[in-house]
């Protein structure tokens, strides 16, 4: 069969854009990921916080049924990456194209913002009645605090604690997500990565909150500052503090995926084949 | 082979027996389904609530587990919908017949009615002890309040909390439960949407107790009133209230999955065949 | 080939023998699965009431997780009944050989009963310490009161909880251990039951303290008052007592089962071929 | 073929370098794993006790899932011992080769020591303003006490506690890592074992802290020493009590493990092949 030059062009234009149009499904998949993820985490935090229903365990445990659910939305189209720190880690280790690493975390950070002004939106009146003036006693209901706003940590404490913490998360995430090791079938890893969550917060979220993720962080904080939160961008000591959630997950996560690499990956057996069949995430 | 008439009408006639026979076996097991979510439900409200056993988590655990229990009961049967607002978004979306809608509503009312009946009697000791008038107090066992009969949210408030909760439901339920997505297999995804159930109840309970369902809150709304409980139609404002747990459910289910189908079923790939072959619910 | 008179009596006696060694092994994980399941759910209410260490809740988990993991110690030897309701049930709507009921329900009780010797000497310092007479207050972390020992419920009230809850508890049990509806696969049954356990703790526990299980109430009750606590057998207003958690669970489960037979079984449709095949409890 | 001397002092060579990679990574992997584990475990008490963050739930939660995720970590390399005792026990029942027990606990004791070492730092705001002195109040972060430092149980009570919640830990393992009992598929093993470890926490932590893991207790605590905690191997008796949560796990753990092989792994019947072929922990 014959292809002349147009025909090679057309069909070099069907393939861009069929390309264009995965990237806008895998946008779109993050970005609703992100955003299902903050409406329970952004909003566990607005009940417990600002409506006084609640307490520290359901703030652990809503945030970590959310990532959950978030993976289960986004999962198939994207593997659910819903976290920068994650898909920077991804691009660096695993091949992930770089290329795609800012649109991700764009769609990302803005699904978290539109989440967060649902969440914003619907305790309006549990807001206004627990903090009238919008002050960080309820800005942490949308971003993270050193010391959550009372314990005695400061900026560089919280930067130090945003980069351990994000490599545990990843060191554990490639973990769960490495075929070659134990990761869980049946279409259930998301249920054991909310598990990996719920006990970040049970164990390292009192030093800065646990963001262990930008988008979670910046997108909330962005959303709560243009609805009355002037004070957003920076921490109870007056120090400009949006940066280190945003900075240490970065560092950590990549640190945290580079030692997995170098401790396990390169120890692990051939992966059996009955295993190697099973739907994973 | 020959039919005469005789033989045609006989046939017809035995395949409308059948499927009598088996839309009463789906509104049985819908209304048990139904049942078995609300003894759990409403039950544990009346442990904490009437009895003083237990907190705010409780009541999140066991709405959550209810719920997964309920579709293991109802769920080879009829999917298990146990909510009229899912059963209206199945029909607008995924093609579930229009005239078993109102058929299937009505058998998970019935079976609510029935739950929160047993739920009454059982704790009949308690509720007398904790609230002898049968005021809100304790009608918050049984059906909803705007702000839960306490925060400072009136009507409309939780008007909006219901569309925006039971857009999040159906947003997520359409992801667990379509085969193309990443739906858990195992026959778990029972225990998954009761996780999901868990969390609502986290994030999104304050402002109008997550009814997200007009079976839920109607049925026992009923029992109650007809078991003492003379104020169940209006909330703490004296303004007519019942119908906000109905309508606000319906619309926000309908939003939630058509948002769904909008933002991530149209960018699914194929599904990969093993997958499609586990017994999904 | 010739068998004569010697060879068939020969055999039978080896047939004989081989039962004989079943049932023995039977006998032996019922026993240890119903000691795992009390160790922990006596444990729990030991450590809480006796030693001041966790809340309701941590009872509501700790009695379903230790439920799943007797479960799991007994399941492939005998299907891990545990409880003489789920034996009279099974041997009366399922097949279960009815000469086994009364062996199995005295191996279950003696597990018990060995269960909580081991949680009495365990926690001898702190029961002294919290109850140095040894009365009703921590009697409760044995067996079971009316309304726990302190809410108005009466031996009666207590008689209709433990007839309803342990009717919820077979009807759901059926359905996750009906292979023609959705029972899990991946052996994780189990925890589903466990969680089923953890709904009853959180939602039907108030009237009755949920004992739902004759072995599981008597066998401690024994336990307690061969050690010590010579009150056992009487509730706080002094009426005998004892009787109403092993009667009325047996009455329940009972209803429960035969619930479920005739509202959902006999509707459920053929199972397809490859949920069959799955490795079930 | 033929092979002569060099060929086959060569061939040994390298099969002896092969087994001593076999042996770094097998090392490397409990190392890690048991790292996580602690991260989680002594995080958790760390923000519980010394941050005032969450209750004794989220710590029997966080140390479950903490090692729930240790084995995610380690499962597909070692099977995941993370434990001395557990080491002990395959040795001496499921023929785990006793050469490298001793290596397996120095490589927990050191994951553990380097675990609790970042626990220690990055809570090292929270623990100063807690306890500027270091006292026992924060050495409980670390590693255990009898009585949890305030309940009436002393040393011996310690040993008898440790020894019994041992050998239930490692009965309950080996019916979860039988393949002819119920072991979970899907590589959800862990999960359970989280979940066994959780329940433990909530029904045998109370008397002397559910060390029941020589490395758990031994590593955090030497690391507790070095870094201001000079009273680490003593209890708020002054009695030298370092060697209980060591020598009470090893007893039970053989005690309990030997009671499974007694009691149940002798009447298990075949597995069932299709059962056998799933990937299993």
């Amino acid at each position: 069969m014959a292809h002349n030059a147009d025909t090679t062009k057309a069909g070099a234009a069907v393939v861009e854009r069929l390309k264009r149009l995965e990237l806008t499904g895998e946008l779109i998949a993050e970005f609703a990921g992100t955003m299902v993820l903050i409406l329970f985490g952004v909003g566990v935090v607005a009940q417990v916080v600002a409506a006084g229903v609640g307490d520290h365990d359901s703030i652990a445990w809503a945030w970590g049924i959310g990532v959950a659910l978030g993976v289960y939305v986004a999962g198939r189209i994207t593997g659910a990456h819903l976290n920068p720190a994650v898909t920077l880690a991804f691009a660096t280790f695993r091949g992930f194209p770089w290329a795609k690493v800012v649109p991700y975390s764009l769609a990302q950070t803005a699904g978290a913002f539109v989440g967060a002004l649902l969440v914003r939106w619907n305790y309006t009146e549990v807001l206004n009645m627990t903090d009238p003036e919008h002050t960080l006693k309820t800005q942490i209901v949308f971003s993270t605090l050193p010391g959550n706003g009372t314990l005695p940590v400061g900026m560089w404490g919280g930067f130090r604690d945003q980069i351990i913490g994000t490599a545990i998360l990843m060191f554990v995430l490639y973990a769960l997500s490495d075929s070659h090791n134990l990761a869980p079938s049946a279409n259930l890893s998301p249920v054991v990565i909310g598990l990996l969550i719920v006990a970040i917060g049970m164990a390292w979220g009192a030093d800065a909150g646990y963001a262990i993720n930008p988008a979670r962080d910046f997108g909330p904080r962005l959303a709560s500052f243009l609805t009355g939160y002037s004070g957003a961008w920076r921490d109870q000591y007056g120090d400009l503090y949006f940066w280190v959630p945003v900075i240490g997950p970065l560092i950590g996560g990549l640190t945290g995926a580079g030692l997995y690499q170098l401790m396990i990956a390169r120890f692990l057996p051939e992966p059996e084949p009955d295993i190697e069949d099973a739907g994973r995430v």
